[in-house]
């Protein structure tokens, strides 16, 4: 599974780094780019069976014991947002990378950068919210480290976790799961993360105002997975990139069309507003709450009355269907009737959004 | 174990934070201000017993397998130095963390935080180098996360990296296991790490360039206690804040009097000569890969035999004595046979030194 996606990646990013002889924001956008940086130099000089399939998540067996693995680095501007700061963000995304598997999040490290002159209560507040998130998923920190460089080498503070969650079942969600039939259900109203970052930096006075969706999707993806198993074949949050990066990497590893349904994309009216006004397409903006998941189609009308009923899935909307095809491609039919190709962000519209 | 040691860094650490409102470049130090930070945020808001030890390694065991998990972030200024570069760093001082505990490392992720600019030759420089130290410790990356923020907002580049270990044995080698009589030996030349950093950072061109130590210390750890086993009482490679950091938090921890032989420390002469003429007590000065052992009195000699024979410990000397006292103190007896006590560093004279 690892081995076919890979393949199919490459075949998409023929060109390494596209000429750039230099990093740009979009190498970091979870788009095209981003993909082309793994390819031509992660993958080419880190190359191993655990990270070639990948997922958000390394899974490993040491001793017989079924491990995930995850990081993530938070730069997130502003620290602090409507709905939530830089340090909820750092412990829920882990978390969710570490559920996505199926896996039981556990421990967690924090290595921080701060910049000199970031106020110690900033930091409290940071630190503070970072504890109520782990104790929330039932979590806990338990190494970590903390660097500080010269004022105007950072800004403010920059948040990595990593993860270890244990994996106590046989199912393997994987982006390379989905099959021809399956339907994908996406579990809230999406693109209010990237808005509400991008509102408040902007400062942009909107009316209403917009919070983030940031939350650890662990007791959702737990419901879930109890009651359909492996009737479940893939599971992201769809974070950088948002929905349009994960269905394309969906699409793209299990060699599949995926046709959403325009008049099925659940969005809050004033975010919507918002990206008509920026010009983003909704579908490329960030979530930090928010999943998609495939399911076999025999349970995609209980999993989805499942997920409403939860209070993290409340706007949970039959999203897409996954159809086989010559050709992998995410394409969206409109509300007129007409059908769009939805492709991987190639710039970068929202930059350090997470 | 960790309770002792916690109640004793409070009793030297009493006021949060010194008073300061800000956050300065000593609280990443590895000195006074960094304990008081651990204190008076981390140790109050994360607080579990896994934490609490404060070992560079947190050791868990989970479905019965016993792993050791660290982290730390390396944001060193100048990226490339005589003896290594920031790659290097990155994965051998994560190798290093967990091997002090005697744990296998295995597994690495890789969190990177690139600030937009950077030249891709660059980028690539460094991730050929952590792929060969990653090769040569036989661990293996297995899963990673980019993000690129704007120019001006970071320096180059920041690399994470947290790593997973499997702990095979039953010794618990700790800052707290020191006892009276027991020896410590140092595995190599002192502070060269520090003075290649600045000398390279302030292109203070001295006549014999000075190379970094940095290196896993994975052979000569694994060599040892398969020798010396339960015989070892605590090791600790001596990064930030210098063998004095180190030799205080093993002194704290055990509630022990350490005694330092100044004519035992090995310092390379262009080293030493640099320390003298910037003012730096080579005691304080950051290493990247020269590690302290506390050894039973009975082993100290053939240890220290061993450790020279090994090309990671030519230069090994046994360095002090631990004895019995009423305060947790370190101390240096000078050649002119004067003592002295050897504090933490309280400032920061050598930032962005890992």
């Amino acid at each position: 599974m690892g081995e076919e996606k890979n393949k199919s990646f490459q075949l998409s990013c023929p060109a390494p780094l596209s000429g750039h002889a230099t990093i740009q924001l979009a190498h970091g956008s979870g788009g095209k780019l981003t993909g082309e940086l793994i390819q031509s130099l992660f993958l080419k000089y880190f190359d191993n069976e655990l990270l070639r399939p990948l997922e958000d998540q390394a899974r490993l067996t040491l001793a017989g014991t079924r491990l995930a693995f995850t990081t993530d680095s938070y730069v997130v501007d502003p620290i602090f947002f409507p709905g939530g700061d830089i340090g909820e963000l750092a412990v829920n995304g882990t978390i969710n990378d570490l559920c996505m598997c199926g896996a039981r999040p556990l421990y967690l490290s924090a290595g921080l950068i701060i910049e000199e002159g970031l106020a110690v209560s900033d930091l409290e507040r940071i630190i503070h919210s970072m504890s109520r998130a782990a104790a929330n998923s039932n979590v806990v920190i338990v190494t970590g480290d903390t660097k500080v460089v010269d004022r105007g080498k950072a800004d403010r503070i920059f948040i990595n976790t990593a993860g270890i969650g244990l994996i106590e079942h046989d199912y393997c969600f994987s982006a390379a799961g989905l099959r021809a039939g399956d339907k994908i259900l996406v579990s809230g109203n999406i693109a209010s993360h990237g808005i509400a970052i991008i509102a408040q930096r902007e400062d942009l006075g909107l009316q209403t105002p917009i919070a983030s969706d940031t939350a650890s999707l662990l007791p959702l993806v737990n419901s879930l997975v109890t009651t359909y198993g492996a009737g479940i074949h893939a599971m992201r949050d769809a974070t950088r990139g948002g929905i349009a990066a994960i269905l394309n990497e969906f699409a793209a590893s299990s060699q599949v069309a995926i046709r959403i349904s325009e008049a099925a994309i659940p969005i809050a009216p004033p975010v919507a507003a918002a990206c008509e006004l920026l010009g983003f397409d909704p579908l490329h903006v960030a979530n930090e709450g928010v999943m998609v998941v495939a399911v076999s189609p025999e349970f995609a009308d209980t999993a989805l009355e499942q997920m409403r009923r939860h209070p993290l899935g409340e706007n949970a909307s039959l999203l897409a269907s996954v159809e086989s095809c010559d050709r992998a491609v995410v394409t969206l039919r409109t509300r007129f009737g007409t059908e769009r190709f939805v492709d991987l962000p190639v710039g970068e519209q929202l930059p350090r959004i997470c």
